[in-house]
């Protein structure tokens, strides 16, 4: 059993509104040393799978099927036995 | 100067209907080894501080007020100097 954690953001310099958001928020509370501001998805699950190779491939996968949108989003994961 | 890297989770226990959502998706594209699926929020920022125990006094302030909601959200994040 693996416990998979997904992160998935925005490629570089597709524009996130969100973090822009986030970031003039934290302006108006003075937080002005702030900058680079940018949100994305955090997702854990947990995986049957043989080995790890396995696991990483239906990770993967399932990125790029569900998880993330390969064309706005990169995804990056760890991987922990269980 | 600091990145932040931020999770906000939802505390165990909060009922996670955007992770359920996801888990019934996976195991409509059949991925039915997958389970225990919580989604929550990544967030970076880049941080202009004295030094690493102002930056991380900022960053838990922040999270605090604004980043999560400590009522039903668990947060914790990582410091990078840069």
């Amino acid at each position: 059993m693996f416990r998979a954690e997904i992160k998935v953001m925005l490629k570089k310099g597709v524009l996130d509104p969100q973090g822009g958001a986030v970031e003039r928020s934290l302006h108006a509370l003075e937080y002005d040393n702030v900058s680079q501001v940018r949100v994305g998805k955090y997702m854990e699950l947990t995986l049957d799978a043989a080995d790890r190779e396995a696991a990483k491939q239906q990770v993967r996968e399932m990125c790029e099927r569900l998880l993330a949108n390969p064309v706005i989003e990169d995804y990056t994961f760890d991987l922990v036995e269980v």
